[in-house]
Formats: structure tokens, C-alpha cells, sequence
């Protein structure tokens, strides 16, 4: 079964906002093993909207729409089926009922607004939706099968995993699993990782590599189709191995394991806790540490120490008239670990732009301290202020993860 | 003219990435007046993206690719609009001595699997990507304009703006220029917003209206089509009065004006410091403080109080058995304004989840410590742990903007 997402939104087509949905909406249909071969976005415009569903089903077994069925009156979506579908409108009186209930529960009264989306087009199934008021819709076409759901993110999720895929899946009967593993690489650029692994990426079909430059991070795909799962994993594990055995320390996970994951595990492993020192990237090292749920047994806390005021009162800094020195990132990890009491310190300071500060734009400098020794190292990336703080915010992550196995990182 | 954007990667359908360039895409074109009335993405297929090509060309009047034109063995959209527009791959050899010099000024050898570049369909221009090795293209075919930028967004955005949408801008002879306004509010649901602008939404089509859900920020869009840019612009202007004048003290910016910007520039006109105490959002609150360039001047640091032992050493809380309070909230509020030094400074407690930490998960409390006093709010939010974070930093930010203002968000 190959199905098309279509996101709905003039919103998406002017860039006011960015698209996240229909990489969700990907991931969940390709852990099912259902084939995606083209996405597309449409603005709010009824015949552009029912133009694209049509080419979707052209080339497509089942089309997923996500967005426009919200309760105001730039939502078509609904009217953009019916006219594919050659369909009316009708209102439902028990999803009205529903709507009402659900405001109720909350204390407000219902805005008339949200009556729209009690209108559904004629023999679509309504599927309700928990997290908010406007409903999943499924309906039969000619064969393919047509689903809405709404674009807010949270929304969407609940509604394409627990109804849409499982539908899908059922309507697809039987067929050949996708699975792919995720090799994720820091410290090489793509086109070595790429060199590398040239011959395997030439001469293997099933499973097949491919290579992909996401922040500072490469990452490679090992991708096989079999009948089962099962199967496919076996297919998978002989080429990853290989992979990962010539990639070497540079591999720091695979799959959804994160940096900061990774790095919880070897600290909670250690019995360590960790804290932070940062300046160039103003707290960000500490929210990624903070990103995932249980952290708070493995980090204490951090200063953001963006004035130098605070890097000499708190941090004990001697001398700040240069802060952008890896004598300072030194200090600066050495004086996080006795100021937040913790085993092991990342401090971070550099030149962010978009006016240089003591270094070249792009300089980011990483102390860490840990209870063995204190390291620190001096790198320089391009980009803008967001990209050198994103840079540099997974430099400190990863080169905290090289310092607690021993490793650092090449120059 | 009507210009489509295809994005091309298998890792975009998959979901392994969001895709942002689209988005960074449809605003640049957006902003010169050029329509976009569809968008697509397509895996790394060569058949599949020459069909892609092809839908594109029947329906717009040029087409704009990003992606696959880097180094590696699996970019393959120059020769899918080679399949598409009948041409051969050509090799440069005046780009492969440019490549090779690339390389060279970074003292490193240039991998030979960087030399596919070095082709071009036969006819094509090639433009130069001063950012990255994988340059621009731009051919003609049957009357209609194809593009191809590479899917690295620093060098997409390049490209984009400087060499792409001028040539589309003088291609496109004039036209009208659309102008928008976005208004940006945060304390109201949509639906509310969409109710209480109900009658100019059915009764205006020069300009229009449109709302727009983002994170908890409701955005209201008001765009006009026009002559001249100043002609847009005087439709809009009364048109965003009347919205503005309607919404009231819950509008804080326009367009790019994001709440970090308003704050920063309301404490620079008070010339106040500020600082942050965290707990549940880990950083994320003085990381948005210090996304902006200039925000030195007016951000000192916070402390990231992520344990309890923390708050009570350092931020001076008196009895940490119950740190999800307003109580504490006031405290570490004024703990931080202390320890930091600050004239004003933010204080967040709460229960991310996804196990509830005293108070049921969702439960945000927002402290704000000012020369004129201190305020605390606890409000409630639904979602996963990563939108709870989000949501809360976004309203202590809010918060803080209206703590400033002399207003409080309403129950």
C-alpha cells in the first residue's frame, strides 16, 4: 500500500510556520512498513485543495490529509473532499453533542465556531479525537481510502498512531516490512563517512546504506525489506556491524539514541551527576541534558554565566578580561563542579555572532571537567548565530561523551 | 508566476528529519510576491522524482528543487531532471578546479566521490555555492524555469535568496506583490480569536484573514494583494488596527517580532538586567533570552536549579519538601534576582512528566520578580513533556512581558 500525506495550510506555503507533521506522519507509517513516495502541501484554496487529493490518489492507494478541519472559517478541508467525492456535507448531532460536553468539562461555553466541525462529509466514518475538537474522518473512494485529521501536532500524533496507521495497516493486508536502522556519527563530514563506505553502499542492495547530514551530526541508514521483521533484522545487523567497525569512535548511537541519551546512560552507569557552565550558548547544553524524562537523577543544574561578572563571582574566574579562551572554558568547567557540586562539568564559551567576541565568529570552546581530568578543546564552525549555538551545544554533549570513555576528539 | 518547491530525501518521507527548507523556501518567495500554490516531497528515486518534475511543470510555472545534489551515491536529482528535460550529464572541468581549490584553502584533499558535482545537465547555468561544495543549477524547459539547490538549509537559504528568487523575481515580469501582516497573540484559544474576528473574516476579501495555532502563540494573518507594495500595505494597515484594537493586551508583536524580542526590548528601554531561576525547563527560558544578537547587553545568566539542593543553597529557598508551589516559585524568583544581581528575574517550577512531581503533570508555575514587585501564576497545559517544557517557557516569557507592562494574565 503506498500512501500520500497532504498537509493543508497556507501557513506551511508561506513559511510562517515550519512543516513538522508530515515528518511525523512519515515516521509512523514507515515503522509500519507502508510506503510513502511523495508528500504534498496546499494552501487553503478549495480547488487547489481538491486538485491535490486528486493527483494523491492518482499515484496513491490511501491519502492522509492533515490540517484544515479546525473550527475557523479558513478550514476546507471537509469541502475539498466532498467535492472529489462528489459528497455532501451533513451535520452530525451526536459529535455536536460531544463538542458541547467537551467544553463543558472545561468550564467555558462553547463558541458557535466550533459547530463546523460537527459537519462531516456524507458516509465518512467520524473518528474522535481526545486531545481537542476537531475530528478524524475516514471515507472510501473508489477503491482508496481518504483520511483527515488536524494539524495541530499533538492532535495529528494521537490520531495517525492509534487510528489512522492501524486502518491503514488492516487495509493493506499482508506485505513486505521496511525496517531500517539509524547508525548516528559525530566528528567526520559526510563526504568521508560517505568515502568510507563507498564499496558498501555500491555493491549491497538488500539492505541498502544511505548517508544523510543532520545538524552536525552524519547519520547512516541501513534499510531492508523482508517478509518479517524478524527477517529483515537479520538482513540489517551483518551490514551495520560492518559500519559501525569502521566508523569507529566517531558512532555514538543508532536509532532514536540521542546524544543526551547516550550520555545520561554512561553517567548514570558512572553514578556520576553533571552540571554546566555556559555562555555562548546561553543554557541550552542544560536544556538538551534536561530533554528527557529521569534526568533530574543524573543533573543537578547549571549556571548560565553570560555576563563575566558572574563567571568571576560564582565561577571563581581570575581573570576575565578574555573570556573566549580555553584557559577561561577550563576555569569555567573547574568552577561549575565546586559551585554546583557535581562529578562532572561542561562549560561552554565562544564567539556566536553576529560581532566577533575576542575570536573569529563561529569559535566555540568546550571544557570538561570530570573526577579523572579536565580537557578541553578549541573548534571552529560555520554558520549562523542559531546554527554556531546548535553546533556548539552538540559539541559539548559530544566531546563530554568522548572524555567520560576515554576518547577525545581528533583534530 | 506560479513557482513549486520539491524537496527530494528519503529521509524526509521517512520522517528522520523535519523538513525546514520548504518552509525557509515559501517565505522567501512570499516576500517578492511570487506564488506557490503547492509543495512536494519525494524519496531518492530516480523515476519518482522525474515524476514529481513533471506533476510540478503541469501545474506551476517554475519549479524549485532541494536536495540531492550533494556528494554522495544516493543524490540523484541531477539526473532526474536530466530524464525529465531530455539532456545528458555534462562534466565541468572549470567546477572540479574550483571544488579542488574549495578543499584545498581548507588544508584538507578534496574525496574523490566530491567530483560528481562536477556534472551538470548539458545547457544548464551553474551557479556557485559559496557555502558548501554541491553549487546551484538553473535550466530552461519548455518556456518553464528548473532549479536545483542543494538541501544543506545554510546553503539552500544561500542560494535561495541571492541567485534563485532574483532570477524568478526578473522572470516573472511585474505582477502584483502580496504583503502580510501577522499578528501575534498569546492567553486566548483560536477559537476564541476566530469568534471575536468573525465579521471582518466573512465580510473582508482585500485583504484577508487567517489564523493560525503555533505552540501556544495564536497568530492572526492579514494579507493583501496590490500594485505596489505600499498599496498592500495600506489595505493592511486598517484592517491590523481593528484586529489589534479587538484582541487587546494579548497581542505583543507582528510578524518576526517573537516574545523574546519584545521582552528584550522592553527591559533595554527600562534598562533593567535580567536573569532566570529554572527548574522544569532546564535552560530553556535563558536560552531563548539569549537567542537574539545584542542580548548581552541586557541578559546577565540564570541558574539552572534543576535539584533541590540548589534552590535552597544557592537560590536561599527555606524548606525545599515541596518545591511545585507558588510559594517557591516567589522564592527562587527572588533568590535569582539576589544571586544574580539582575533588576528583574524569571523563576519556572513545574511537573513535565512524565511521572507527576507533586502536582499533576501540565502544572506550570511562573514566578516574576521585578524593582516594583513579584508576581507568581500557575497555570495548567496539556501535552507530552517536550510541549510542557515549551509551553511554560513560553509563558514565563509572556509573563514577564506583562509583569513589565503593568497588566497580569486573566484566570
Amino acid at each position: 500500500m503506498i500512501v500520500e500525506v497532504i498537509a493543508v495550510g497556507t501557513e506551511l506555503l508561506l513559511g510562517q510556520i515550519v512543516n513538522s507533521n508530515t515528518s511525523t506522519m512519515g515516521a509512523a507509517l514507515a515503522e509500519q512498513g507502508i510506503d510513502a513516495h511523495y508528500q504534498q502541501t496546499v494552501g487553503d484554496n478549495l480547488s487547489r485543495i481538491a486538485s491535490a487529493i486528486r493527483v494523491a490518489l492518482d499515484r496513491s492507494d490511501a491519502v492522509v490529509m492533515t490540517g484544515g478541519i479546525g473550527p475557523t472559517q479558513d478550514d476546507i478541508t471537509r469541502e475539498a473532499v466532498c467535492e472529489v467525492t462528489g459528497r455532501e456535507l451533513v451535520f452530525s448531532e451526536a459529535y455536536a453533542d460531544q463538542l458541547k460536553e467537551w467544553w463543558s468539562r472545561r468550564g467555558r461555553e462553547m463558541p458557535q465556531s466550533n459547530l463546523r466541525q460537527a459537519y462531516y462529509p456524507e458516509g465518512a466514518e467520524i473518528i474522535s479525537n481526545p486531545r481537542g475538537t476537531a475530528p478524524g474522518l475516514m471515507l472510501e473512494h473508489d477503491g482508496k481510502l481518504i483520511f483527515c485529521v488536524p494539524g495541530v501536532p499533538a492532535e495529528m500524533e494521537h490520531l495517525m498512531l492509534n487510528e489512522v496507521v492501524p486502518r491503514l495497516v488492516a487495509a493493506s493486508g499482508n506485505q513486505q516490512v521496511i525496517a531500517s536502522r539509524v547508525i548516528r556519527t559525530w566528528g567526520r563530514p559526510e563526504s568521508e563517512v560517505a568515502e568510507i563506505l563507498d564499496d558498501l553502499y555500491n555493491s549491497s542492495v538488500n539492505p541498502s546504506l544511505a548517508f544523510l547530514a543532520s545538524n552536525s551530526e552524519i547519520k547512516v541508514r541501513v534499510t531492508a525489506k523482508a517478509a518479517t521483521a524478524a527477517e529483515a533484522q537479520l538482513l540489517i545487523e551483518p551490514m551495520e556491524s560492518e559500519v559501525v567497525s569502521r566508523l569507529g569512535e566517531t558512532v555514538f548511537g543508532s536509532d532514536d539514541e540521542t546524544i543526551e541519551w547516550v550520555l545520561l546512560r554512561l553517567l548514570s552507569d558512572r553514578g556520576y551527576t553533571i552540571g554546566t557552565a555556559e555562555s555562548m550558548t546561553g543554557g541550552m547544553v542544560s536544556a538538551r541534558l534536561t530533554e528527557l524524562p529521569g534526568s533530574s537523577a543524573v543533573v543537578k543544574g547549571g549556571l548560565v554565566a553570560y555576563d563575566s561578572e558572574l563567571k568571576q563571582r560564582l565561577l571563581g574566574l581570575a581573570d576575565v578580561t578574555e573570556v573566549v579562551t580555553t584557559d577561561a572554558a577550563l576555569a569555567m568547567a573547574k568552577g561549575a563542579r565546586s559551585l554546583l557540586d557535581v562529578d562532572v562539568a561542561i562549560a561552554v564559551t565562544g564567539s556566536a555572532g553576529p560581532e566577533p567576541l575576542e575570536k573569529p565568529v563561529g569559535t566555540v570552546i568546550v571544557g570538561v571537567a570530570t573526577p579523572a581530568d579536565t580537557r578541553v578543546r578549541e573548534l571552529r564552525f560555520n554558520g549562523d548565530r542559531e546554527r554556531l549555538r546548535t553546533y556548539g551545544t552538540a559539541a559539548a554533549l559530544h566531546l563530554t561523551r568522548l572524555a567520560l570513555i576515554g576518547k577525545w576528539w581528533k583534530e
